[in-house]
């Protein structure tokens, strides 16, 4: 399969490219690329970079970021970020992509343990991860040609706790690799309206 | 208490003041008032407003449109309307308005049986849905003073039918009534970051 990952130079990103490589031809995007650049908060530049890549069988999303900030601080514009990235961002590479996904393809897209298990400071990315998750939900019951849609929800990765360690105590850390599965049943899997919690 | 409901005018709205009116003191706000001007999706209008009102025990809001359209026509730009409105205007009503809310009230949101049981046409409004309700949920944990918030998803109205039943096929239309006690439940109770479904 031809499989576009939009965040492929990222940490879940990576793991998820090794984990399709062998058997996928992968294409790897971002702001910087490295094989197709785009920026998921332009409209104008998702719908280029589907110009430039042609059809496709996947399309995996593990981009989009979000503000984190305590409630009494999250001011309407803070929260824009997630608003325009990981929300909408993910939303629009559906909107805009679906004709590129050959018949039977798929999307996949990311959320993440926060809507479900809050920690303070996370509200703007609870909001994101569940808006994408009730998107997927309701998205898959229209996708036409057999195209699924599935969202995959990690709890903090080992190999983020450097950076996010602090913000999620007593969090049972998951790594890079087994979250990276999940992304593999959803592209090679037939299931659809999913979000796979890797809790 | 003092009790402030944007989308006062509505048919949900009208059954929550309805159910509130006797023991308490309602504000009816809406883009046409009738006691409060706002227009949710604006921050400086939602600002203006709680300028205008001073100190409040509750807010209330049955709010926020979204636009219906298969999935195949919903474009970034008719998604918006589910995101300005229904998302961050209703979020917005609460990152707003946290400082006018006394110790110990609280906010109550409005999202919707969609999230949970898709209906064609309906992904732009399952992802305003999904969102509020993650918010809802991580928001809880870090209101200041003892501030409750919680949200009520309705299945589709008896009152509802006549406009939107051919959507709902097989949905179990559930009463205005009904749907207000979740409300009052929010307002009255003590519970906190809940999703009252009424479905
Ligand atoms: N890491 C965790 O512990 C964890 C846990 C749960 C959920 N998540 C979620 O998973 C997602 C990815 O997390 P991560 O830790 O892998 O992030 P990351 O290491 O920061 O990588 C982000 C990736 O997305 C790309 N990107 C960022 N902004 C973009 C934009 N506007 N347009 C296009 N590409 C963009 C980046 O490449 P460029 O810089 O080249 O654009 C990079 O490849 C996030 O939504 C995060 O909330 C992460
Ligand atoms: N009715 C149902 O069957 C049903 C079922 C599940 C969920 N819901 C949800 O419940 C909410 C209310 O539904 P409803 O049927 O009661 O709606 P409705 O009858 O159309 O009433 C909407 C109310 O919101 C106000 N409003 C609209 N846009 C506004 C804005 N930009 N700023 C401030 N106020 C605004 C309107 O007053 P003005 O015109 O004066 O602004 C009116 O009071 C919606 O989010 C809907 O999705 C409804």
């Amino acid at each position: 399969m031809r499989v576009l990952i939009v965040g492929a130079s990222g940490t879940i990103g990576q793991a998820v490219a090794k984990q399709l490589d062998e058997r996928h031809d992968i294409i790897r995007a971002g702001r910087k690329g490295p094989d197709v650049s785009v920026d998921i908060t332009s409209v104008d530049s998702i719908r280029h970079m589907y110009e430039q890549i042609g059809p496709i069988d996947a399309v995996v999303s593990t981009a989009g970021s979000a503000h984190f900030a305590p409630l009494t601080e999250l001011t309407p514009e803070l929260n824009e970020i997630a608003v325009e990235n990981k929300l909408k961002g993910q939303i629009n590479l559906v909107l805009l992509g679906m004709q590129n996904v050959n018949d039977n393809g798929s999307f996949t897209l990311t959320t993440g343990i926060l809507m479900d298990d809050p920690i303070p400071q996370g509200s703007s990315s609870a909001m994101a991860n569940g808006g994408i998750k009730a998107f997927v939900k309701s998205a898959a019951i229209e996708l036409p040609r057999g195209i699924r849609i599935n969202s995959v929800s990690p709890n903090v990765l080992k190999e983020s706790l450097h950076k996010y360690g602090d913000f999620f105590p007593g969090y049972e850390a998951v790594s890079a690799e087994r979250v990276a599965l999940a992304y593999q049943k959803s592209v090679e899997g037939a299931q659809t309206g999913q979000t796979y919690e890797v809790y």
